[in-house]
């Protein structure tokens, strides 16, 4: 917690459940990414926070923009940001969105299919494409699913139709896992990208671009790798899969540029057991899946959670095991289960709890009421 | 599909994704339970849909309301229910929604533990109130957790406690699981209240309610028992476990109700595969998990889908399997990968879809913009 989030806790204190983010930590982190891998233009994925107040910093210190619908293009440009600096990153479009990104000046499209290409080859003529590909993902706390890329033989053979559609075959993208901390990940992903550019300069095209997606983590319940360590891992990958001949480099953080930034602060509804021999309390907050941690889906995301407001009092207070859940009706609202936590034996309805490195995925996840419930207010300050 | 819907979607046709929902079916639905278990007192659990629209048709059939939250509580008084006609069923309330209740009337109120007993002893005085005890939900579509009840045991010192509180021990509740279509468990969890009943009596407390829950289920992808058969199985349970003493019978039916008085429609925005020799193809709609579907969550509730609009078309298309997925960037919004299901092999990007049995879960769960896609829409007809 930073001694603004600690002073905003203490002087301003609004009714829970509610995410404060710190904009000084938003520029710090690009900067640190800027400075430990000057080789990569930042993209910052916008769905990972799209408030205005985020963008506008990170559009003074000069970032790139990844976009994934109209409305996020529009939330972009409505800071100042000329459409040069976005990439239109889903692969899945509607043509009519694909035609709105093109007329607002985007020229930088991702694409997996010849269906999407057929689309963006109408829609969008003469714009730079690059194609997903599907890499090992593997050890990621939020794996990724088959839904984005597809297989290099298939990318190499879209770039060439690309090119016979009238769009420009830019470069390829993939994307290790989010919270991605196996470090050879990136290794053979690079590989996968360096050989699709040494099969397509045999047919006749040049690309221009790898983009590395995302996959830098926030700071959750385990401590992970700092920026400098992936820096160096990608950096050293790079180095040997395309040796003196360096194309653009594109990365895409959202998680690691905001996550750290922001902090839930909740209030417990409830402590109780379910019998009277019962080890563990069950502990209900006013906060759950469906208000803003979706992320907690199969216990993926373990959130740090602390009681303390960040005084430090929670290291000498007696602890003791508890099932945590939100507050509606729905039996689904767990948040964490299997993964042990511990809260302090006093906890009592109406103790506030912090839920650390929530900057990211939380807002735009909340549902618009389910059980009547408000969605997740933001502060930033 | 109704013939309404399917005019609407002829006449209307708004963009998608929208729901549609068919309000004499809803209407329809509660007359239908009134007629096959008339000993039971209908609460309609409003989190499944609170649309003022249904609220207004179930208002002026006689139904009563069993609300999660003060939200839920205006939106039921806004339709002109009294508050008489309310049951604040979530276990785990704020103490200060607990008082917001009782202030505008409501005088009963689930609890499955001490401290809830508490709080509403302060801020809800001699109020009624019901504890819901944890029962066998095995064989339910959507399983509960362990989140809501206590032991049996645990529930009779509660209920004592709670008249030590000077409040009135009403009855108690139990949920099956949504989608319970295990009759069995009906039985078994009859026999748990029966039970407490007369351990309660012993102790010189007449209990004077049981609530049923909810559990009834709407059609989705397997055909379920109709109604009439889970009342026949309930009668029969409710005889063997209370012979001729017949308490008060509560039932909370939210899915039931207004499930299958809707459908979406959605639009297919790409269709593809991921290598050329790919069995399955991938199609994309635009809508997904977290723009409504919320309840694909592990393939838990496998909706109907077809794309002819009800003309029954569907029947002669040559059909292929396939793997269903949202529109966002998140690899999470797959929909139905497991599950087999198969759609038209001429299925193409602008394409649309129905996704029926809808009604309920959909509309509150979605997003408040997640990649920047608006919530769903609704139309009431």
């Amino acid at each position: 917690m930073t001694d603004r989030i600690r002073r905003f806790l203490r002087d301003v204190d609004p009714p829970t459940p509610f995410l404060v983010v710190d904009l000084e930590v938003v520029g710090q982190r690009y900067a640190d990414l800027r400075e430990a891998l000057p080789v990569a233009e930042v993209f910052y994925a916008v769905k990972a926070n799209p408030a205005r107040e985020i963008l506008e910093v990170l559009a003074r210190a000069g970032s790139n923009f990844d976009v994934a619908s109209p409305a996020e293009i529009d939330a972009v440009l409505n800071v100042g940001v000329g459409a040069e600096r976005l990439s239109y990153g889903n692969t899945i479009k509607k043509e009519r969105d694909i035609a709105y990104a093109y007329t607002h000046g985007v020229r930088l499209f991702a694409f997996d299919s010849e269906a999407e290409l057929e689309k963006l080859a109408r829609s969008a003529p003469g714009a730079r494409v690059f194609c997903r590909v599907l890499v090992d993902n593997s050890g990621a706390d939020w794996p990724l699913s088959r839904k984005f890329g597809c297989d290099p033989e298939m990318a190499r053979s879209l770039l060439l139709r690309a090119q016979a559609l009238g769009l420009e075959p830019y470069g390829v993208a993939f994307h290790v896992g989010s919270q991605q901390t196996v470090l050879e990940r990136w290794n053979s992903a690079l590989g996968v990208a360096a050989d699709l550019f040494q099969a397509l300069e045999k047919d006749g095209v040049t690309l221009h671009m790898v983009n590395l997606g995302g996959g830098l983590p926030a700071r959750y319940a385990r401590e992970v790798e700092g920026v400098s360590g992936y820096a160096h891992a990608i950096m050293t990958a790079v180095t040997q899969h395309f040796g003196n001949y360096f194309p653009r480099f594109f990365i895409e953080p959202g998680r690691y540029i905001v996550g750290d930034a922001g902090m839930i602060q909740a209030e417990v509804v409830l402590v109780s057991r379910k019998a009277a021999e019962d080890l563990k309390r069950w502990v209900y907050l006013d906060i759950g899946r469906f208000g803003g941690l979706a992320e907690t889906e199969g216990e993926a995301i373990k959130y740090r959670i602390g009681c303390d407001a960040g005084s430090g009092a929670d290291r000498t207070r007696p602890m003791g095991p508890v099932i945590i859940a939100g507050p509606t009706c729905d039996s689904a609202d767990v948040l964490y289960e299997k993964t042990p936590y511990e809260l302090p034996l006093d906890l009592a309805p109406g103790d506030k709890v912090q839920i650390h490195a929530t900057g990211a995925y939380t807002t735009t996840y909340s549902s618009v009421g389910f059980n009547g419930f408000e969605p997740l207010r933001a502060y930033f300050i």
